[in-house]
């Protein structure tokens, strides 16, 4: 929006009586921009500031005023034969406060021109539902409402009122020791590996670890083989490592080394989700485990183990983790406390392999910003002193009520529209167009009509980085309320219906 | 450390009878192991439970007891006939804790092949000076004894005790609107341009807003013009973007636009820091401030502000910041708070110009990470009641008084080695060799010298991308007491007459 002229300008002045700054400020403003864009050019002669004032219709004395000020600041000479000139030499210093309303400042037909690669992302984005605040379905939402606030504040608090220089000043590129120490027993204890607490890097998500450890190990340009589908933010992740990423399909048993291999033998570096694949759920088998370790330890390669959910299953054992089998040091193992604890706490971390701590201590500051170190000894008292445990525990029993309610309602509401799945473990369930409309279901658009109706999902096909895409939508249920999920799964079929 | 094995190995089997852990879990473990990695094939016999307690000094209980379990587990069949055997098909489900210290597992020796852009990395890297808290002279580093903690410890524990859905779950991906609010006003009184607060990204650092900025308004591939010397971090930066940086040798005017087109005419970004150059100090001249906006405008390019610490200025009037001189909306403004209040902060910022808001907010989940809510309503708050405005008074006065203690102390004891000379801004000084040193000097060899003295500097030398390279010091004063700078200007000396 442009400020609406008071007046036809005089020099490109126009004055906007409703602005809360002074008239003569808004002179002095724009006849001090007009000189530094050389609209007025040096030498130039100003009118008189009684014709000024005439045709800007305000007192002589503002313009004045105005004029009196950009001589102070050098802009304009008073001569006292020929008035009013602009100055020859500009002054270099010029005040801090030529006050410009930026708003106003572009016509907003003016929209710039994006890249390729920004429209392509425009073309994927998902506007929030048009409530407030969705409690059904969002992804990778943990209960807010069952973390324990006011424990945290005081932890916060007490983390904060002295900190040592270690902390607040030199603090390691890896992050708060203690925090990299509670960490590395939590491990032992709920994943069955022990690493040193060295070899531990506090990040801000799994995209910062996983780009970190890439950009590490491998030459910009070299390939990484990712799970098809996939959480499409580690394939960013892994363009700004400047190396390439190779989709390969998994199966029933997940990624398969012999399949990636025929797709791309030249790969270096492995990034799956064995213990609970994301989207799918899938686990991947045993033998398949092996063959991926088989493969990095031949070939000297890497593995990346994002082990981002396996704290929620609900039946079964859980299989070992990649890094309790790998013998030679070929496996980084990341996890994140954002999905666990609350969404905005941002803190993930990385174990390195043992031979690669030194190096990546040495060129950490030089690649990668390092996490805030805000609440990183809070998170170490909150797991060291069982709350993590606790908190688990609770979460689980609650999530677990809540993705068979989800299913209980699916089948009340949804028969005929989705078929949905139960999963072991994880915070969200994937429906399926039934057989019925599956040939023209477009989870993209569903998701569209679906947050207008204040329902919140995710569309399986944008996991997805090749063409051939399944439908589907993710339900995120850990943060809904079980009352909450009977109604947004009525409101979801009403959806379906319309959408038809 | 390999445990200690008590007797030799049968099957591979080394018992530590001083691990809490129990012998015939020990047992189950290792066996498991054994199996999983095809040292013992499927359908080999073990031998008997009599045999085995033999050969291992324990039990036969606690080898039975082991047998039993892994059979449970699906890894070994008892046979009546033949005893026990290894599995022919293995469980799919594996327990959790085949427990395996990883740090025995791999041999020192192996040391992982690294690629040439990380080893690139590894020959520039200083280790800290042997002190624990290097108070000479860290660069960027604020007086951490300055910052009013017991108050943000408070400020800290009130944003947490009962937080809003959109701050803990589902917040703004540009972060808390208090925050940016906070911000808009600043920039307002401090910085003399307005800003919507919807135009403010809060980021992790400058790195994250450069890197951003240049993934959302440029193509791959595509180029920017850098200052020359410049921040080293903003190459990378720019590189994750996957943008080509062309260094712009500057001179005693800062950038010059002229020269950035007769190297690089394609160029569509410019970063450079007009306030205050890092690291020279540099204040870009107002026509040269002139003449890029004009270029921005003309071909539609694009600008990134860097003003990361023109809060110091102790001389002369600031000239006002490209982003009020620009007209059509092609400056994106970067600045950090991690340099004025604390560096474990990592807060940042960046004002989008206001055609590219909506843009950004549409794939900033797509691109970025996004920063970490704790301590941004903190850090709002300590803003909106002037405690910033206090902090950056009385810092400033400290900064001024001991960058004249820096010069006074260089003076004295290092003339005829180092050139100090005063900067009208800024946390650092430049120290340049005397000419009778220079043509030997190594500013790098200098720095590991220095460091093993305890007094840090940075080498001028890491700010060039280009082969020629000045030779000089950083000397960070602002966290650095005024009778410490004393001796470490002292042990500087000795350092430089020792390293010659």
């Amino acid at each position: 929006m442009k400020p609406r002229p008071r007046k036809a300008p005089v020099l490109g002045i126009a004055l906007d009586g409703t602005q809360p700054k002074a008239l003569y400020q808004q002179i002095c403003q724009q006849l001090r921009l007009a000189i530094l864009e050389r609209r007025l050019a040096p030498d130039t002669r100003l009118p008189s500031s009684r014709m000024m004032a005439a045709e800007l219709h305000c007192a002589r004395g503002t313009v004045l005023a105005a004029i009196d000020q950009l001589v102070a600041e050098g802009y304009l000479v008073a001569r006292s034969a020929s008035g009013v000139t602009v100055a020859t030499t500009l002054p270099d210093d010029t005040p801090t406060a030529p006050f410009v309303d930026v708003r106003a400042s572009h016509c907003p037909a003016d929209l710039p021109i994006l890249p390729e690669r920004t429209r392509a992302l425009l073309g994927r984005h998902i506007p929030l539902p048009t409530r407030d605040i969705p409690l059904a379905f969002p992804v990778g939402q943990p209960d807010h409402s069952a973390f324990p606030f006011p424990l945290w504040a005081k932890l916060l608090e007490k983390e904060w009122r002295r900190p040592a220089w270690h902390i607040a000043g030199a603090s390691h590129p890896f992050g708060d020791p203690a925090l990299r120490e509670a960490i590395a027993s939590y491990l032992g204890a709920a994943r069955g590996f022990t690493c040193a607490p060295e070899a531990i890097v506090i990040t801000t998500g799994l995209q910062q670890s996983a780009s970190l450890f890439a950009r590490i190990v491998l030459e910009a340009g070299e390939t990484v083989w990712i799970e098809e589908p996939g959480y499409p933010g580690l394939r960013e992740a892994l363009a700004m490592a400047r190396v390439r990423a190779i989709p390969v399909p998994i199966d029933e048993y997940g990624f398969s080394t012999e399949k990636a291999l025929s797709l791309a033998p030249e790969a270096r570096l492995a990034l799956v989700a064995p213990s609970h694949h994301y989207p799918l759920g899938t686990v991947l088998s045993l033998p398949r485990r092996l063959a991926l370790l088989n493969w990095a330890e031949r070939t000297k390669s890497w593995v990346i183990e994002d082990d981002f959910d396996s704290e929620y299953r609900y039946a079964g054992r859980p299989l070992a983790p990649l890094r309790v089998l790998d013998r030679t040091g070929r496996v980084a193992y990341l996890a994140s406390f954002s999905k666990l604890l609350f969404q905005a706490l941002r803190l993930s971390f990385l174990v390195l392999p043992d031979s690669l701590v030194e190096t990546t201590e040495r060129v950490m500051a030089s690649i990668s910003t390092r996490a805030s170190l805000l609440g990183q000894a809070a998170l170490a008292r909150f797991i060291a002193d069982g709350h993590l445990a606790a908190h688990l525990r609770r979460t689980r029993l609650l999530y677990a009520g809540r993705q068979q309610a989800l299913i209980a309602a699916a089948r009340r509401h949804l028969a005929g529209q989705l078929d949905v799945e139960p999963d072991a473990g994880g915070m969200h369930l994937i429906a399926r167009p039934h057989r019925s409309i599956a040939a023209d279901f477009d989870d993209f658009a569903v998701t569209l009509a679906a947050a207008r109706k204040g329902v919140q999902v995710a569309p399986l096909s944008h996991c997805y980085a090749g063409s051939a895409k399944a439908q589907g939508l993710l339900l995120g249920y850990a943060c809904t309320p079980e009352a909450e999920i009977e109604s947004a799964v009525a409101n979801l079929s009403t959806v379906l219906k319309h959408h038809r």
